[in-house]
């Protein structure tokens, strides 16, 4: 087994090996780019170490010598050469890049002696402690796990006591001063030194970066962000080139397009004599990218010339980091950026045209989860003018529009976010520990850094609304309260963000829908074009029925009846149908009821005209209809004109243990079969007044929780005859069709036997997910959360398809039933149908469509083109 | 398509086509037995007819008309031919015996002609109008479906107003009125006269009797008797033999051995100059066949001899009816005869013994559901001697000791049986209308008919304890009151009725549990020599242990540990350890419940020495051990010394909408560990007090509800460390095991998963059924009766497995594991552990064993043995 690889052994497409750093980083220097040299340790390598009880092996070390003796080559310089003294950088690189997430050390082979002859060499003492106090800090924190605060005390105090307000105009000095400070920090917190040989901090970091894996911050960022946690980090060691060595100097980061609009403009900032961490850690505020061009105006060129060629060469947006050391520049690191979804879909479209990618591969480039952040609403600009201002001097780190109570730190965002609340996450600067309540938070506020902050960057990540920078706000986080030019907020008040602009309101800012322009437009018919399932929604409200029509859903997945009942008049209908104690009672409630559901369903058809409508037929256990509390017990016996006792005992009679599993669906279909044919014929009413004027609207009645043939049977044969026979009256034929839902195991497992009479499957897959697993939705939660924290549970089966048991049924259901019908229309309308991850599921299965919720449409068009371009 | 067989083209094999009744009629023509001749119609032809919108075929008809004149031809008789009449019964003829079920005409092919031949053929004008009118009564009553009450009315008027007792002591003259106000009937209630075409006669029976397979009691008895719906009857037509041409004639019905307790000695009863329907219904009592000896000794001789070549032929107790005609023997049927369980256990081992089946084929012959009625307590003979005598004239029609309340209609038992009462249905005699209500009844009491009387036949076959013909009772159904030497007993008043003796008590009686004799030992050897699958019980008392022990079960399937909870000082303990508010608190309570558990353990493997013991861990949902009645609550509160408000709160807490899909079994195990581990502990320090007595018990430790490998892998990992640790400390070892219990759908799809760390599988058939189906048997009860009924379900999927998809996820399950580990040990613990039918499956997929309640055992071990030799 081969552990370590000189970066001209590597290319791009070994990322599994090398992590995206490394891979990277071979792939620039085989294209001849100016990157320091340097070579990879392989994830491979992390691995073995982890499962070694984190035991460095011999055979590793070995090969770590041997590489650094061929850099040695290379680079003509050598670690303790007084004449060319090499020093390294070691920085980890995950298969998927994880900002701020795992640690980097710069400076390795720096110790008592070579801080001297680094002194010497570059005839600049400052420069070298400079660097040796930067080890002595970045190595004492991620190695050894010393708090940075006591390095930074150390730092601020000598500062203070000096009046000095930039680390730069510390004199050497004070530097040595703070290097003996530092090195005795170490011996305070471990008992033993900062460790002189030069091998000995090598191996310590590569374990450090190898450990880091496994700390809790990675785990979070991988759990949020589907990383398996079983691919390992890579390390990459890598000759040091200095930004900090002069005005002639600098380091900065930037995009090769905006990463937040996605305008094609170089985007980013750099600071001059400072060290790669200073831009990213918001420390210092950089200056934009564009006054590169005044500064070093050939650098620049250089700059807008590699990366050019970097884009094309990976077809895609570029995060790129630099150094200028004594006005050379090095790319230390290159990477596909991060974006808003504004700016992916324009990045995406202007790709196309600018002929660098086909849109198929445009497609590939865009998270179809980030979508729905395009389509959030944004404030309503007439009430925003009228809103009190808190600050307008925010950077729009990542846009959006979002109302909330603030908070002040990680934690009670996500507590306060667990009791419901929208809580907005008001910090200094965000650091990795805040990944936690960040994503709990709806908005991000901070006072410092800049638009490549971790704030920023994570917020952008996430599809989170973002204010970052925004220095009129003087935050006290201990006191739990902020300052602003108008006055003081405090933990709960409210505020409105707008990561569009950068503005601050106080109070709450009605919003309106999020509007999707003609990239995004550009974007959805290309994924139409390529998607093999089709897109239907889960709507019954005249507003979801319209932004899904807007966001292109083809047709409803699922109109719930029971959702039309809730209304007071209805209520009372179905309470009186289920209370009625003779038949002609009961008959006239249901005309009523018939009345009330073909208004319901004209409206519907109205807005789909000619596109296919699944009406799932009621499924409620009815005695959700019934009053419980005891005040209202007694209002609904009034207006029913009867005694509560009796309405009690009838209450009771209908109670269930576990309702879930009980007299709901068909179950309640087989024992009051004239509800569901009420229902039916309602349907068909109303598909008939829009038949008599010429428009064929395509009604398709769902029977739902069918757990054997003969309920299907019985219910189809019923109500077609029913159907059958009004249409006959009315001399008209209704393109009308009657299919199931699948929604329990078993309705799975005897697919076959309800093809034959069904003329579409649904999956209903939350219903399916409870009952594979055995857990009741409901209740779940006193166990859920610990089986996601502990791992017990990789992905929450609710939100994403299971696929050792629950994908399997639905397979399983889909080929039983298409062995009987191949060309059986089959569908999902439970949630998952609008998660991107089983959408590849469905797509594989070779489903017909999939439904989810109107603002989820986009994301699932998206996810379905992926997937069908990426089984191509 | 052949509709049509003669009886010489048939035999014993043919009964899926020719019914059982036409099988055995062909097969002893085969045999030259006495067997009047005649004809098959095939239940092909039936099945054809019912499908064809009840109209028979040209091609029946004339296939009908060909078999009439071979039949002409064989006999020498004829139709309408005044020298050689011919007359013919027609009777129903499914393949399972359905007594009482289905109808039978007699004497087809009398008209106002030919009674007046028969009459001079016969010289008997008595004679002839007796079988005239025989023919419109039964013609009428099976065919128009003319009330019986409608002819016997007519037939009591007359022998009133004669003061006539007995049907035989009518003349010609008051027969002949009689079929002339028969023949008023047929125009009053139908408009039409009797039908004088002979042929015509025929089709119209052959259609009743097709189309009586689907009347409601075939229906019931087929549910009841798990027969298929889709078999169709066949239908007989046989030349008629008279036992009611004078006093050498007779007619008769006998087992060949005793069906109530397997004696190998004749059995019956018959009726001199009568025909078949008179020794059935139970109108006439009817006397010994040992009288046969003395009043027809050579016929008895005879039928000593062709029931003995029957019986040496069939393998197997014979029913058999016979007439004699003018001294003649006629056998009119054979078939198996139903018995007891206890003659069923005799006659199997006096048939091996005798050599006429080997001990494999007497296996086959004993129904397993029918032995736990062996097994049912009788009544404590010294409180029998106390308890005052209703009646002791009654007869042991079949076996078995109950108390109850008296009702005197099946309504009323069926709807006092399901509010959960123990009913006993007194009746004169049982018709097939009562089947239901039989059913439902836990004993039958008539005060007329024999031994072979409807209610003795069902009753035996149902195995339930009757006294028939009890004569001393005077029944008045309408009052729902009877009287008896010793008073009057109303609807509700207890008695209790001893089948085995037919003996009647007032009042209760305590039981004894029912006593197994050597013959029944004999069987469960044999039983166990060829049955694959162990038999294990669901056990934890020591009663039920001890009960499992004497019946033969190998080991225990399933203690439930939530049961050892419910006694008051552990109750106490559980709920301390739920509402503890400290950790150190919680370890002491702890501590005293593995104390309690410790104990019960070691009763348990005390009585189980070292058969193996699955433990299944708590199971049941936490707050089934808090209180929830106000009284309660403030009761437990006290003694808990906690305030009420919080106990109240608590409670709140841990409600679940849906609890058998919510925090219990594993996931409880999963959030309070230390509850798993101490009853783990327990179970191994029990098994230590043995194994330092060289007893090596075996527990097997069982994690209830997995639906994922990380709940088992966690919780075995976690339990194996700390018995281990015990092991080591105490210097001993125990053979324990740990394993899962597959209960979800999910668990059975990742089977394969779960085997790489259970020690054994053992499928919870209850929780899994209702996963699978979505129907919670606490709720089902909403609509799994009407399912049942209108044959939505055929079975109910909690008694007797669902092979559709429940067996499915077994076998997968099964499959799957053994993939993983081919010496996995797969058993059942759910209820259906003990079906006789669902163990023909488990069987089928290779499990190790079933376990089920104490008193099943025997049923399952014959089960067990019948599927292993059903397959080998």
């Amino acid at each position: 087994m081969k552990r370590v690889y000189a970066f001209n052994e590597g290319n791009a497409s070994m990322k599994d090996l090398l992590g995206g750093k490394g891979a990277n980083l071979a792939e620039m220097t085989r294209l001849d780019f100016p990157v320091p040299q340097g070579f990879t340790i392989s994830t491979k390598a992390c691995l073995e170490y982890l499962e070694n009880d984190k035991q460095l092996l011999e055979e590793l070390k070995n090969e770590i010598n041997q590489a650094v003796s061929a850099m040695e080559e290379t680079t003509n310089k050598k670690f303790n050469d007084p004449n060319d003294l090499l020093l390294v950088s070691v920085r980890s690189g995950a298969k998927f890049s994880m900002p701020g997430m795992m640690d980097t050390i710069l400076n390795l082979g720096l110790n008592d002696e070579n801080v001297e002859k680094l002194a010497k060499l570059t005839n600049d003492e400052r420069f070298a402690y400079d660097c040796y106090r930067r080890l002595l800090q970045m190595f004492g924190n991620v190695v050894y796990e010393i708090k940075m605060d006591k390095f930074e005390k150390i730092l601020n105090d000598t500062k203070n006591k000096n009046h000095i307000h930039y680390d730069s105009e510390l004199s050497a000095d004070l530097l040595k001063q703070i290097v003996l400070d530092y090195q005795k920090v170490y011996e305070e917190e471990l008992g033993h030194p900062f460790p002189q040989d030069v091998y000995e901090q090598i191996y310590a970091a590569v374990e450090a970066v190898f450990s880091s894996w496994n700390n809790q911050r990675a785990i979070v960022y991988r759990k949020l962000n589907n990383i398996p946690d079983d691919l390992g980090t890579a390390v990459n060691i890598q000759e040091m080139v200095f930004g900090n060595k002069g005005d002639d100097c600098g380091t900065g980061v930037l995009f090769t397009r905006n990463p937040a609009n996605g305008e094609n403009k170089l985007y980013g900032e750099y600071l001059t004599n400072a060290q790669g961490e200073d831009v990213v850690a918001g420390i210092r505020t950089p200056v934009s990218i564009t006054r590169l061009q005044e500064q070093f105006p050939e650098i620049y060129e250089q700059i807008l010339d590699l990366t050019d060629r970097l884009e094309k060469h990976y077809g895609d947006i570029q995060d790129v980091e630099f150094t200028i050391e004594q006005s050379k520049l090095y790319i230390l690191q290159t990477r596909n950026g991060k974006r808003t979804a504004q700016a992916a879909v324009k990045v995406a479209v202007d790709l196309v045209h600018e002929g660098i990618l086909s849109p198929k591969e445009a497609l590939m480039t865009i998270n179809p989860e980030s979508l729905h952040t395009l389509l959030h609403p944004a404030f309503d600009p007439k009430a925003v003018d009228n809103s009190p201002v808190i600050s307008k001097l925010g950077l729009p780190a990542s846009p959006g529009a979002a109302t909330g109570q603030i908070v002040f730190d990680a934690d009670t965002a996500k507590s306060w976010a667990d009791e419901g609340k929208e809580v907005i996450l008001v910090r200094h600067e965000t650091s990795p520990e805040d990944i936690v309540g960040m994503n709990s938070a709806t908005a991000i506020v901070t006072s410092q850094g800049g638009m490549t902050s971790h704030a920023a960057v994570v917020a952008r990540g996430m599809g989170k609304c973002c204010v970052a920078g925004c220095s009129e706000l003087e935050i006290n986080e201990e006191k739990k309260q902020l300052q602003y030019p108008g006055g003081t907020l405090k933990e709960g008040d409210i505020i409105s963000v707008d990561g569009t602009s950068g503005c601050l309101y106080l109070g709450e800012i009605p919003t309106i829908a999020g509007g999707a322009n003609e990239n995004f437009d550009q974007i959805m018919d290309w994924a139409r074009e390529y998607a093999t399932l089709a897109i239907r929604m889960n709507a019954e409200t005249a507003n979801d029925i319209e932004n899904g029509l807007r966001f292109g859903a083809v047709g409803i997945g699922l109109v719930r009846t029971e959702h039309m009942f809730f209304q007071e008049d209805r209520l009372i209908a179905i309470r009186r149908f289920l209370l009625a104690k003779d038949k002609e009672l009961r008959a006239n409630i249901l005309e009523k009821i018939k009345e009330y559901q073909t208004e319901d369903f004209t409206h519907i058809f109205e807005l789909m005209q000619d596109k296919p409508v699944v009406v799932r037929l009621l499924d409620a256990p009815l005695h959700e209809f019934l009053p419980h509390a005891e005040n209202e017990i007694a209002n609904v016996a009034k207006v029913l004109e009867i005694d509560a006792e009796s309405l009690v005992d009838r209450i009771h009679a209908m109670q269930e243990i576990n309702p879930m599993m009980g007299h709901r669906g068909c179950r309640m279909g087989m024992t009051y079969p004239e509800l569901y044919l009420t229902q039916a014929e309602a349907i068909l009413r109303s598909a008939i007044k829009f038949a008599k004027q010429g428009i064929s609207v395509k009604p398709e009645i769902m029977i739902p929780l069918v757990s054997n043939q003969s309920e299907l049977k019985f219910l189809k044969e019923e109500i077609k005859a029913q159907l059958d026979q009004v249409l006959e009256e009315e001399k008209i034929t209704v393109d009308y069709s009657i299919g199931v839902m699948i929604e329990t195991p078993r309705a799975c497992l005897i697919a076959d036997q309800l093809a034959n009479d069904a003329a579409f499957f649904s999956f209903g897959t939350n219903d399916l997910t409870q009952l594979t697993f055995g857990y009741s939705r409901d209740d779940a939660g006193k166990f859920l959360n610990q089986y996601l924290e502990t791992g017990v549970l990789k992905d929450d089966p609710f939100q994403t398809i299971d696929t050792d048991a629950v994908a399997e049924l639905v397979e399983t259901a889909t080929n039983k039933g298409r062995e009987i019908d191949n060309q059986l229309k089959i569908g999902v309308c439970g949630e998952l149908g609008g998660d991107p991850r089983s959408i590849q599921h469905f797509h594989k299965f070779g489903l017909s469509y999939v439904s989810c919720s109107p603002y989820r449409v986009p994301v699932a068009q998206l996810a379905a083109a992926q997937a069908t371009i990426s089984n191509l």
